[in-house]
Formats: structure tokens, sequence, C-alpha cells
């Protein structure tokens, strides 16, 4: 059995990992880590775990947590990660990082949109934990920098297109929308149930982080600078996240060419489902799951492709791909323990 | 007292009708219709109305219905009020109608994507309800076809900038959300509770019979052909839309002339405000009201100018828009009995 | 016009004061008080009132607020209200206060479920405002303490058939559910959007602050201790309250008996309405409204009354029943300003 | 491997066993059976299963099902499965129904509330599934009569007080809460929903078909005829049922004898969790799970004991009973293939 310790296990990706690892058929949950909850049974915290989760919430503890785990999740605040995640790779730790901190190969985008990073040392060492893209990559890794939710919405519909220039590149729109646990468990004016209900709006218009996240992996895939427009919405809802992207095809490539082309990239990749032309995506649908699902349409009058994707953004969002992750890098099947039946509703 | 029918008052739109005609100053609501319920109290059907509504559904008839009314709203499935409008606007009664069959100008266009027009004689001396545009014609008009949801809240941002030739018109994509009244009251798997909530799921991408609408009216506002891109998804709330434009600025445009532009276009019309920058349109802050909000940003990286514009899709995208343009009829301010207290949630 | 102040406007209740305020013909909002927005627009916190509401928040100052209101509304936290209603009353003002501090004659009971009651004097001249039971005592009143939302909807029921001896009075059990306003808008973990959707539970079992309140006015009313089980639960909606209500009926009394008292005793008054039989009362139809739905069942087999009712507790249960006192204090009909349209969704 | 067939797959309850049954280590679903959806792929009826569910839904056979299975689960409306489970019986197959046909010992109870019953000889024969209560029963028998979710709810917590004498049994009412996938698939005015959203109501009261298999199993458990009044209410989620019961505790009972009556008798037991005091059950933390998580109160002043029960209607109130069911019959792990690990939201 793999030892695995979770760090921040009680905010919303923490806790999500924690739900997956604990079902996990390979691994032994050793050691979660709250500042805020220290002392306390992880149970308590989320009493839906009772009976299926003992262990107790503790201070984070280098010696404590190298010694008891070969594979340590990270689920803080950015910023956070770059303090501790040295020190575990330095003791041939291999860990999976769920904040930005390591998620940019190019330092200088990070600090364009976060703070001056102090563990520059650690990038080329680092994989973005893109599973389906960089799957070779990972299985090598020490280091994973898991991606962010509208990332992963956003690029598993477009790397493909991108890497076999399908798409022309300076018409990339990315209008996604998300349920509000991506905005995490500090409670918040904006988070409240009645500021949420009924609510439907744009926030961080043009200015949200995972843009340049996303800009950095399109640039490297297309071998060249792409920016892409985008604007996130939140949702009514707990999970989901539906991403709807807007492209025009390149010349002379037409539905079907997408279609195969996004058909083959996925093929074999259990996570990724296309979906039948007319049935577009539905959050409902991956909800608890790692799936990606991805429609397709051509809006032929304006010769505009539409790309739609649904994730779970805490799962394929978050700690789902995190284990996924994990399973690569540890060799066995990338599905193992990601319990792939979702509820019906 | 203006004497008022609705004539199909137990859908969504036809009960939003009765809501807000209940609470008009200058109005007795005399007749409402209803196939379905026709021989049952109103409030048997909508028990919120018990003591404020005390009429009873009645079966339509063209002589009840113009005895005992001046003005007449017209709220039933499409292709029903081209058999019944025209018997009222020749016995000189005020038509407001909700569907289809009256928006377009050009019958083509209709038949098209309904079905053949049956009262082609009568589109010349319609006019499009779109309040703010159109209120000089709609003060002269006998006949009205109230604009759908989502063209109300596609056109509100997009028409003064069309028309003042700020932006480029091959370039509009429209990424429109709605809240589930928008789909009526007809039981549908659909639409269960069950099937909505943690739902967020395009539909009807890129052939959604509103886009024509829009079409309809940019491409006569802009003196040429306009196509754009029209993208519906469903939200799991009962009421709201937002729609987010997407646009090429002309050369030379800025955030400040598409402001201004606006600010000047809807100077004096209280029901479209203007958000503030870095502060986007909500739709609970539009909730039960006839407000359109509208929220400006520029991706300057992408050059990529961004709309956001929220409606109740009942009020100003059906109900309430009708009652304004009644009182555009009749000559009384717009906002006469439209109640313009939101809820603050 | 009377002039009338909020003071406490920005949490849940002072906002929905202030909505039926704005919208109220005979009376004119002068002054909001806020200790945490102080210095803003109030349409900045809450910008649904973007140009229906043009006042800032001040902080609250005893001459500005007497300078400028003939009316005083206090929607703070209980133990702020003693601090500063005595030095309104003694200016000659019109008090009604929301919070617990003034709803009790027996400052003991007070005393023991919050704290000291530093204002004692007030409570023989204090009116507890329950505006169907205590009517005549509210016209003539210069304090009232407007009752707790689960009081009004456990009360409304009960008093008339306590009053008459229809029931037996130790077998009474109250099974509340509200939704989520209820909790106030200072945000926390178990008021979070992700907390509260697909959350259904009770809390504060039968330790609740509202249960000696209930038992205070039935006490009262019956003319010897009654004391009543009472369970609140929490429900995923923003706005709305149930009370099913459990009592033995008195020896030879049946459900025709009870529904003549409750339609005798309400006669007249608008605000409250008896449900058919079969048709259980339901919030969404008093949603937004100052309505308290009344539904009746008896349970044969088990010889036991089902009472059942329905207000919105930001309406009936807080804002609404303050306007609906302010108008018997002023002696204008009860219903000015209530808008008694609600959604039909 | 065990082979197993769901008849009437496509219904929320069948669809709930499907999803439950794919995850199962020891069985093989081998046919799905639907009559609306005969020849359809499970997973176009719900999309979620795509890659997950590979079967085709079939109508239902006697022969093919008794050739491909061991076990059946019917999961029909009631009336259908007395007309083919005696066929399945008799083939010497293990059947679980999950509608009221089998639930009733005394079938002239069953036909007081239902309809003739025709096939009684097989009473004798069925086993009522509550798993805690009649495991020994269930591990012997050939025919389950799956409880309703309503009585799966009110009967944990009671059975085993009512068993030891620790209540008063005159003083029983049941206060539940369903969440709306209770109400099943077939599209109606009441699921929809707007109709659902913001609405909280009570229903059926005093007359649900649940409440005498309630007294069927409390008066079997008693010895003597038990009456409990029961009261369902509906509340805006999709799954998840909470029910408060109220009752007066036998003389000399305080709350440690009823925490310890429950403790003892749940012993061993995983799917039934006791709450810590002060922290009652909630819906969110059973959400997806076979668990039945209680709670205990005791209102001294009025001597009424309070319990809180909280299932998820469709998994312990349904489909998840149902495989638990199974698995007793199989003779292995009660909780085999249940998944235990629920979502923390």
């Amino acid at each position: 059995m793999i030892r695995v310790a979770v760090v921040g296990a009680t905010g919303y990706a923490g806790a999500e990992l924690v739900r997956l690892l604990s079902g996990h058929p390979h691994i032994t949950l050793t050691v979660v880590t709250s500042r805020s909850y220290a002392g306390k049974a992880f149970d308590h915290i989320y009493p839906a775990m009772t009976g299926v989760v003992n262990l107790g919430c503790e201070e984070y503890d280098i010696d404590r947590v190298s010694e008891n785990a070969d594979v340590i999740f990270t689920a803080l605040p950015h910023k956070l990660p770059m303090e501790i995640v040295p020190g575990l790779v330095e003791k041939g730790k291999k860990v999976i990082d769920l904040s930005a901190d390591f998620r940019f190969q190019d330092a200088g985008r990070y600090e364009a949109h976060y703070q001056p990073h102090t563990a520059k040392g650690l990038l080329s060492r680092t994989v973005y934990g893109l599973s389906e893209v960089y799957a070779d990559d990972i299985r090598e890794a020490t280091l994973v920098g898991n991606p962010g939710c509208y990332p992963t919405s956003v690029l598993l519909p477009l790397v493909p297109l991108v890497m076999r220039g399908l798409i022309e590149l300076n018409t990339l729109i990315a209008d996604s929308k998300s349920g509000v646990s991506g905005a995490g468990r500090s409670p918040s004016l904006t988070t409240l149930y009645c500021a949420v209900s009924e609510s439907f709006k744009a926030y961080k218009v043009a200015v949200h982080r995972h843009n340049p996240e996303m800009e950095d992996v399109l640039s490297r895939q297309a071998g060249r600078d792409v920016t892409i427009t985008f604007v996130p919405h939140l949702v009514p809802m707990s999970r989901g996240m539906e991403t709807t992207t807007y492209a025009t095809p390149a010349a002379g490539v037409g539905l079907e060419d997408i279609r195969t082309c996004l058909s083959e990239f996925y093929a074999g990749r259990r996570f990724v489902r296309l979906c039948a032309d007319g049935r577009p995506p539905d959050t409902l649908n991956v909800r608890g799951t790692n799936f990606c699902d991805i429609g397709l349409a051509l809006d032929k009058r304006c010769n505009r492709l539409i790309l739609m994707s649904t994730i779970d953004n805490l799962v394929k969002g978050a700690a789902g791909q995190a284990v996924q992750n994990m399973n690569i890098m540890l060799g066995i099947d990338e599905s193992t323990g990601l319990m792939p039946v979702p509820y019906p509703l």
C-alpha cells in the first residue's frame, strides 16, 4: 500500500481528495493536516465522513509527513506551497500541488499575476498535470502542478485542435461557468446561499488568474504566443463547470475534422467523452466524477466553431485529476479509485 | 380606467402579466382566458393570487374579449396568435402579442424558422416592441410584437453600438444563460427539478429560433445583413437571464466610447441601468423587475469588447416589457405599474 | 408625508424594510443607518436598488435621526436596541423594533434567554406587534416590539384556538422550517451555498430563543402557563417559512369548529388566508408578500389536529409586519404599501 | 459472479439500482428493462452512464430475465409487481421488489390503501426488507418487499424504542420532509423546477400510503395496534429525507436510556450512525449513501422526546437498501458495493 498525506485537508479540494483517496484500493491515507482544525477529528469537520475516515487533523510538520507518506498532496492557497514543497521534494517524495505555484513553466508569467516565485529552481522539474495531455511527463515526474479548474475545462477541447492547427489562434474566446464551490470554503458575502440562489453573473471579466495559465499551455502547444479572451461566470449550483469556447476553424476545416481530431487524441482515455451531435454536455452528467464531456457544433453562417466542455470543478478540476496524476506517477491504471459511477441525478 | 384582457393567462408569461396588471393603477383586468383551465378561478391555478385576483378563466371568445377590453395581451404559443389577432385588430383593439408571430418585419425570415405566415397583411402595421429602441413607433402602434427574452437581452446592449458603427459587425457572439421558466409551464423531462438542479448546459446550439429574430433587428438597424452566433444555456434558477456578448470594437473605439454611447442612448430611460466598471450585472439584482442592467469590459490584449446584460426573462423579457409597451401606447409614463422595487434577495 | 428612518438598514430585515418603504405611498425614507457601510451609498451595497433608493448609509446619530424622522424602525441585533430606543421614545418618536428586546412583557423571561434588560421601564408601554392579534393596542402604541419570524408563523394559527379553548394546551408541538435568510447576512460556514444546497436539518432543537417568545404570548392569551415543543429546521431556499403544528382538539371539537374559529377571528384581515381542505399552504405562494396562509387537517385515527402556516420570514416574519404595524399606528389601511401582488413563481 | 436484472430500470429508483450495481464487485448486471425506452441504450437515457453501463433497455420478458439473472430487482409502480413477481419466484429466483406490493404482511391493510391483492399466497413467504431490523429473515428470504422511503426514515429510530417499551405508543407523530426525487421521474406540474424552487409545503397530510406501512411494522414489533400521525412535506432539493419524530418517553425513561437502546440495537451495523448531542443529522451528510443518521433530544419542560433521522431517499430509502438486502440474501457483507464514501458537499 502506498502511504499518502493530504496537506490542507479541510478546504473543499482537500476534503474531496480525502473522499476519493478513502475509496482508493492501493493507498492508505496516513496524515491529514489543517491549520484551522488541528486537533479535531476530520469527521467532526465533515460529519459525512463519520465511519469512513478515522483520522485527526494535524498541524503540518515536514518530518511527520515525510516519515509517514510516500505521496503528498498539497491543497493550500498559493504561496504556501512554494514554502513547503521544496523540502518535501528534497526528501524524495512525490508531490502533487493543487495551487497555482507550480503550474507555470515561465516564472515571469506567474510573477506577473501572483507574487515573486521563491522556488524557481523546481520549475524545470515540474510537470503540468493535465493528465490526458502530459501523461508521459507525469509518469516520470516528482512534482506535478495540478491544473486549475477553468484551464482544465478550456484546454481539454482546445489543445488537440491547437496542436494540429485546426483553428485560427487569434479568435479564441472561452465563456466559462462555475458552481460556487470553486470559490472555496471561506465564508464571504458572495458565497452565501442568499447571494447565490437565483443569481447568475460574470466576475473578474478578462482579468482572472486562470487566463495566463491557459495561455501558458496553449502557447507551449502551439509553439507561439496565444491569447484567449476568458470570462468566468458564477452559477447557482455547488459543483460543476461548463465552458463554451468559440473559435474560427482554419480554412477548409469542417466539423468532422474537429470530431476526428478529438476522438483520435483521446482514444483510450476513459475520462474524456465526446457527446453525440445535438446533445450538448451537461454538468449534471459529470457530477462527482472525473469525466470531461465535450460537445461540438459549427455555426456555418458565421463560420464559427463552438466547443462545449463540462467537468466537476472539484474532481476533474481539482482532486480527481490530482488522484489521476498520482495513479499515472505510480504506474497504475489512471482510473483506479476514481469511482467512475456518476449519479443519474 | 383602461379595460384589459389577457388571452392565455395561465402560462408563465400570462400569469406574470396578470401579476403586473393587477397592480397597475390605470387599468382594470376584465377577462383572462385559458384553454386548459376554463371554468376555474385564476387563483385556483395560482393560489398565490388568492385575495388579489378575483377572475375566472374563460375560453377565448372574440366578442366577449372585444366587448370588455380596450387592450388585449395575447400570451399564446406561436401560430395561435396569427389566427386571433387579425380579428381583434379589425375591431380597433390595441393588441400586444407575446409570441413570435408578429416580431418579424420580413415574413420570409419568420417562415424559414416557424411556419407559413397567415396574417402577412398585418406585418407592415406591426411594431417590434423593444421599448427603448422603438418607442416612437410603439406610441402610434395598434399591434405590437413583443420581443423574445433572448433578443431583448442581446439587443439592448448591442443596438446603440451597431447604430453608431462602434463594433465590427462580423464578430458578434452572444453567449446567453436563462433560468428555466423560459421553457414554459408544460411539464417535460428537461424542466423537472431533478433534471435542472446542479445542471448547466447549452441547448439548441446555433439553431435557436431567437437567433433570426435578433438578426432581423440588427440588420434593420445596421442597414445591412448582420449575423450573430448565438448559444443559449440553461441555468438552475427559476427566473433571470444573462447574456455575455463578444465583439471587436471598430478601429479607434475604446471602452469610454462604448460607455458614452450607451449612456446617451438610454438617457432618461429608467429601465436600462449601466453598471460601474468591475461590477458586472447580476440576475438577482433584476429579479421580478423590468430592469435591464448592462456591464462593459474590454479585453485589451485580444482587442475584444465584452458586454454583459441581465434581465428577468419573464418581466423585461416578456410580461414587463409588454406592459411597458402598453403604457407607451396609452401615452402614460412607461414605468407605470411596473413596481420598480426589486428584492434585495 | 411621514418621515421614516431605518436604523440598521443593510442586514436582510433592514434592506427589506427599505424595499417596502421605498414603495409606500404615504412615507418618505429620510435616513438609513449602517455601522458597517456608513459613508457608502445604499445602492452600492444592494445594487438591485440602483435608481430606486438614493440614500447614503450613515452612522447612527440620535439627533440626526430624530430631527429627520417621525417613525423609526430599528433593525439591529438584540441588546443594541435597548440602548438607543429609550432616547428615541423620550423624544416622542414612534419606534418599531425588530429585535427581541421589546417583545417580552415579562423581563424575567427575556433575561433568562438573552441578557439583563436595561430598559425595563419601557416594557409596560410596549406592545407586541402581532398585527392581527394586538391591533387595538398597536394603534395606541409608541413602541412596538415586532414579533420574531417563528413566533409569527406559530402564533397566527394557534392564538385564536387557544383563546377560545378549542385545543388541549399541554399537547402543542410546532415543527418549523425556515429559509436561510432567517440566519442573517453575516457570512458563516452554515449559510454558505455549498452547505445549504441539498441540506435539510434541524437546529437548536428545543432550545431556540423564539420558544419562550411563543410561550409568553400563548400564556398571556390562555390566561395560564403554556409550554410548546418547538423544533426549527433549515430549508435550502432563500425566503419562506412553514410551520406544522400538532395539537389535540378539546373534547367534542371537530375540524369545522377550528375552521370557523379561524375564519371568524381573521375576518376582514386581508393578510391571513385560509386554504381550502386538501390544499396545504406553500411558501412559494407567499414569497415576497405579507400574507400568512393557513391550512388545516385532522388525523381522526389519532385525534390530532394539524395546522400548517406559511409566511415569508423577511416580510410577514419581519419587515412586512413592521410596516403593517406602522400603518396601524398611523391610522391608515394596514395593507398600504405592502404591495399585495405575489409572484406566481 | 451473480447475475442480476433490474426490471424498470429508467425510473429514479431503477437508475439508482443500475448506478449502485454497476459498481458492485460480486455481481454482473445482465438485463435492464424499461417499458418506455425499450430498444434504446441505457446511457442514451442517462448520459451520465456513458462508458460505465453498456446495456440496452429491453421489454420485460420472463424467460429472458430468468435465463440471465439469479437475482431480480423489480422497480415498477405498484400493481405491476403483483403480476410478474409470482412467475419469477416460481422459477426459483431471488426477488427484491421496490414497490408497495409485498411490504404488508396483512393483505387487508394493503387492499384498504391500494387495490385488491392478486398474489396473496406469496405474502407469508415475503420478508419486509428493513435491513437492520429483519436481517435474519432476509437472509433466508426468496422475496423481499423493500421498504418505502418514509417508513425507513421513521422506523429506524422508532423500532428499537417500541420493542423495548421506552416510549408511549399513543403519542407518536412523524413530521417528514423529502427531496423531490421521491415523487418520481414522470413530468408533472408539481415537480417542475419553477414549482419546487423556493417552495416548501406539506402534502397528503395524514393520508399518505406510507402511513399504514409504518403502522404495519410498528404494530408487529409492539405486539399491539399502533397508530402514528404522519405528515410528509416536500423540500426544494433533489435527494434527501429528514424525519423529526415526537413521542412521550415512558415513565422514568431519560435521554441516555434512549441513546443506549439505539446504540446497542445498531451495534455493528455500519449504515446507522448516531449523531452527537447538539449536532442534528443533515441530509447533505448522507447524500448518495446508504447511511441513516439519527439524532436525539429531549424537551424536558414538555417531557417530549425528539428523534431526527436522515437518509438519501433513493439510496437507503430505495435502491441502496435493496442492494443491502441482496447482499444479506447472498450471505456477503451487507455493505459490499455500497460505496460508503459520501460527498462532503
